[in-house]
């Protein structure tokens, strides 16, 4: 089994991206499974082919995102992807979508298609703090996960794949309000290598009931 | 213009829902439009054939739904319905649905059909706190919007909708933690009037590019 | 009875402040007791001398002071003042001591003498959230908090004094982070309200144990 | 230099306390310091014999006790105890002083000896949150530090006390609140040990200026 498993780069005014800081602390094999880690620009239209590319070079069995997500308390996993590019603030070229449609035709939102609650569990079960997300914003992180979802549904049936949202680096939140939660880049490792785990043990796809958590 | 607002009853451990309380508040006639109010239950598979029947009988031109979204801080304008219901906890009478689809054959989202934006910036010139927001959840707040989305696009065309998420009433926060956010249902029924007044001023689809708001 | 209920004017960044707005929304006469309403300055050293005035020329029974909490959640009673001043930003004349001294010879802190639980109580009586609060800080709200029960302890006997931080109101939420917790001037007004009539009702110094709150 | 690091056992519902999880994960020498840890039952009445009886073993210039503060984001360095017990939940022997003198005829309230804006700016160093906070609450965490400084201040003329509070570790948010901030357990005794690095590098007490953070 292989997992290509992606992170932006630092944008906004971070020097420091704790989604591919984590991904890089990740092993090579986790559970078995090969892990391909690559870093994507925080760039709507960029990032999409890179990932693209990734897909068709390195034939993964899963492809799973990871993205900063400010403010959060929690390693939240994303449910759903949206057809809709919003920016608050520029991406690291300028771009500012502002109510565009990602791709004309596309679904208007597409499902994770890994086990969004076994990976919820699985992270908690570490004692990390974790929950189910429905959604990814509006910006790159959703962008690349609509993008990604959307190929697979168009072009690369069978790949499964998912968005995981991290929480700020402890270090992050110096000269930040007192009130910014954070994580600690390994805790953050540690939960993504977590839900790999739960993915290489499930088959099944999240459209499949997986039952309640708390 | 008629224009058909729904709140919902009160649910979980509380004894008052601000959606409905504020909803109640409303003049019967903002800016020309005629306001047709509506309680409903807080009850999968019940909440949704009462606005139909609404519909059916008041012709409106918009439904416009409130819900109540503990825990958050400003109003909330919903942009996303999605084809999920996983109830975290029972609705009114013991239904909790997990990872059910709500409509089969329907889309995996629909958008909101009211221009979200100009209503963020309508409220928030009235001086209330207000954001656009991508995810109603999965409960029954996202349940009657995503039914309301469907039966439009599906047998009633040129009807509007959307959703709009209030926080806690003040009184609410009686007994919760320290931290938890509210705001006066005066607050919240001047910020749904101010709501009405942007959707009767604008009559474009959401799904038309609105525009950036900060 | 007399009350003597100052609340400051703006500072920082903000163009209102909702301590002294909720105090002029006060009636003039509360529970039987004549409500005397000061605006005073957001300055160090100029703030002190306008209330010892006020307690020279009206000869006020108690004493309660009102300022601006942003960032609080709810109507926080405060129980300590303390001897130090030290400015995280400037004041409204640019003064922003260090590590300073308030009272040379002072007590190190001195306690509120109106009944802190017994305010709190009646102001969750009106659904208003309240606590009881440890600190008021180090800038201007402690500073005269502390100035005035220092003024009393050596020169004033007999004459009681608190202090009630306030959080922002509604409107002070436009432009700041999406959390930022606010409360209608209206609501703050009232629980101002509802502590004159705890201190009216409670002749008792809190220095007497006034019992569990939850 | 000798350093008395005091950490308290868990309380409340948790199994665990991060304090004295922190402490353990200390060197034995820090910055030329040695460093004696000592946990402390959460007991009125019953952790400041225990700490009493250490200065007179130990003879440690420094006593820096830590505690935990659920809800809290940051490392926090208090710079005041006062002289009030007042429980919101019962101690772990079951005392529960409401409105109680810790000690009778001490100060109303002590500051801390240790150089508290040093300590912060050092843990900031470090790339870890932290502030200067002016309350320790009125629970155990204040009794300590109080019958620490007041210990001091009548029989131990020259060591120097002070207090910090930490966050929930995070395996402590499982099950509480999505909002629940938490910081790695290693991060909070890596900040701890920045601290006591502060405190061998200042020898000046904190009642002369320190000047001035952010």
């Amino acid at each position: 089994m292989r997992i290509l498993v992606t992170g932006f780069d630092p944008f906004g005014n971070e020097t420091v991206n704790p989604a591919y800081e984590a991904v890089k602390l990740l092993p090579d094999n986790i559970a078995g499974a090969e892990i391909i880690k690559l870093e994507i620009p925080t760039v709507f239209g960029k990032c999409d082919p890179v990932v693209e590319q990734a897909i068709i070079d390195k034939k993964p069995d899963v492809v799973l995102s990871i993205g900063q997500a400010g403010g959060r308390f929690d390693i939240s996993v994303e449910r759903v992807a949206v057809n809709i590019a919003d920016g608050r603030i520029p991406d690291n070229e300028g771009n500012q979508p502002i109510d565009q449609t990602i791709r004309e035709g596309g679904e208007n939102a597409y499902f994770a298609s890994v086990p969004v609650k076994a990976i919820v569990e699985k992270i908690r079960a570490r004692g990390i703090p974790s929950s189910v997300s429905y959604t990814a914003g509006s910006y790159v992180c959703n962008f690349i996960m609509y993008c990604v979802l959307h190929s697979i549904a168009t072009k690369h049936p069978g790949i499964r794949a998912g968005f995981i949202h991290v929480p700020f680096m402890t270090s992050q939140a110096i000269g930040k309000p007192v009130n910014t939660p954070t994580m600690s880049i390994q805790t953050i490792s540690d939960a993504i290598e977590a839900a790999i785990e739960a993915i290489v043990e499930r088959s099944v796809d999240i459209r499949t009931a997986e039952g309640q958590i708390s």
